[in-house]
């Protein structure tokens, strides 16, 4: 299995997704800022993801803090820098809280056995998603029946997770029961992870790939060639709605319209209890040049008006069903989503 | 304005809009063949442009007719190249049939007069497509109220016909009474009519535009950003159905989630009697490449399974009204749609 991210040697190590599938590049950090400027670049990404990388970022800052009177200090510095990198995805707020508990609950032990501690938990994060992400795999793939085909939008995948994914480890543990499926990736414009990820780690497994740009879901779902719609998410509120990749909300309104379900697989670590609602979820706005150009090649022109958010709200009301890890849950999520 | 498409001294000259907005590229064609082939290749495109190169395209073949006793073969020959160019937008045909009207009814005279005839009417198509764009314009000014704002997909403007344009045609009018109006122009992946066109276009004249990916329209109706959805039309069905550029459907979908009114601007040549509805519309399937690669730069595998349909079907019953020159058709379309 394709390994996202890893610790190794007191190093971060992942793979520079913004070069995919040209070039397969790991790139290696030993310093947090690094792995704070790779979250924001997006040579990570993916909700699930994102979380592993913030863990290894506190981790990899603490084991440079050399006296023990600085440690709460560079703490909080440390845990501000990442947690500023980006705003929509929950799972970055939840491993950076964790992290904290963790530093919190072993204040005990001397500087040096406290490094290791947090490098410990940090692994355990990584561990613990490809676990999750098994499990989600499990409670979901019944939802896919044999020939059955899958839209999918971005990169729900072991790239955007520390490994199997989610909306596409859905996929896998379908594929894997031999059944026959078929996969839509939508390009996922501006930033391709349909194009560039989906594709590419599909098409590793032989799990049968079609690329489609973003605007030809709609024609499909209305030619009867697709029979169901799984994405990730990025953060879920309390009633269920979920903010994931711009072009969701498209995709599931798309899906209501045409009678299909459209399903959200999601570790449990995405729901933010602490948000009531979708349009209480803050929404990352991306520099325009991500829309202007593609790969450094000017589309438009150069100094055109650009509207970017990254990601967008699809209501509950659209959503059939959200896979956790601990099963699959349906409407009323107010009542049905447990933390 | 900007000429798309002109006749001088016996040549075709026309914009190449695959080259904008990097490069202002005029082409001149000698041989109909070329101008077929220059609609293949999409150096000119959008419905009723293309309308106009058909008429040019069978004056020029005509032009190299010598002998008269082979006038019947040739414009047949002449005809069913330039048929077979692209097979959805009804304007085409429709250009084409008036061609071949043209010369039955022109037979009495001599080859070189008919030759003179035929330049004659294929600029008159011309001259009348802008003229029809205006009265669009006209009647469809006042669907857009002072400080509001229009999405719009591909390009249905003076680039998509021989001037002034259809949707933009609409724009164009509202701007001109001093409307304050703002335009969000849909990229339209693959060949990204929006980005490189509309906003091009609209740029020249100082109307406001700002650029989104496709997957960005439904945020921005979502936020209360959008007040009006307009578009051209490819073909129209004798029930009010439409082919468009692939995506359009989404759209539409999306503006009766939203309870916003989504209107069609097409002249009334676009209108096909002769189909009951859109599902008998041909769609054009285009090479996967235009996916796969953006500029000559490839964005996913090399040899990814690719569906490039180039346009869908939009259902009446998504469609507030249809604006062609003769003024604003509602539904019911069956009932209210004229030749």
């Amino acid at each position: 299995m394709l390994p996202t991210i890893e610790w190794k040697k007191d190093r971060v190590v992942m793979i520079d997704q913004r070069k995919l599938p040209e070039e397969e590049v790991y790139v290696e950090f030993t310093d947090y800022n690094q792995v704070a400027e790779a979250v924001e670049k997006m040579i990570i990404r993916g909700a699930p993801a994102i979380g592993v990388a913030a863990g290894y970022g506190v981790a990899l800052g603490l084991l440079r803090i050399e006296k023990e009177e600085n440690l709460d200090e560079e703490f909080d510095r440390i845990y501000r820098r990442l947690e500023r990198t980006r705003p929509t995805a929950r799972n970055l707020f939840w491993s950076l809280e964790r992290m904290k508990k963790t530093l919190e609950e072993n204040k005990r032990l001397s500087l040096a056995q406290l490094k290791q501690r947090m490098i410990q938990e940090a692994m355990d994060i990584e561990r613990e998603d490809i676990e999750t992400n098994k499990k989600i795999g499990f409670w979901g793939k019944d939802l896919v029946k044999d020939g059955q085909s899958v839209l999918t939008h971005c990169n729900a995948g072991s790239l955007g997770t520390a490994g199997y994914g989610t909306a596409l480890g859905v996929v896998r543990a379908a594929f894997q029961e031999g059944k026959k499926i078929q996969v839509y990736a939508d390009e996922t414009r501006p930033f391709l992870q349909g194009a560039r990820l989906t594709c590419w780690e599909l098409d590793r497994e032989n799990i049968p790939v079609t690329l489609i740009t973003d605007n030809t879901a709609g024609f499909l779902m209305q030619k009867g060639m697709i029979s169901v719609v799984m994405t990730g998410a990025d953060r879920i509120a309390k009633n269920g709605d979920i903010a994931n990749k711009i072009g969701t909300y498209t995709i599931a309104v798309l899906a209501k319209e045409n009678n299909l379900p459209f399903y959200v697989a999601a570790p449990s670590n995405t729901i933010d209890f602490n948000v009531a609602e979708g349009k209480d979820i803050p929404i990352e706005e991306r520099d325009p040049q991500e829309v202007r150009e593609i790969r450094g090649r000017c589309l438009t022109l150069p100094r055109v008006r650009v509207k970017n958010p990254a990601f967008d709200i699809t209501p509950a009301k659209y959503i059939s069903a959200i896979i956790t890890e601990k099963g699959i849950v349906r409407p009323p999520y107010e009542k049905n989503l447990k933390g």
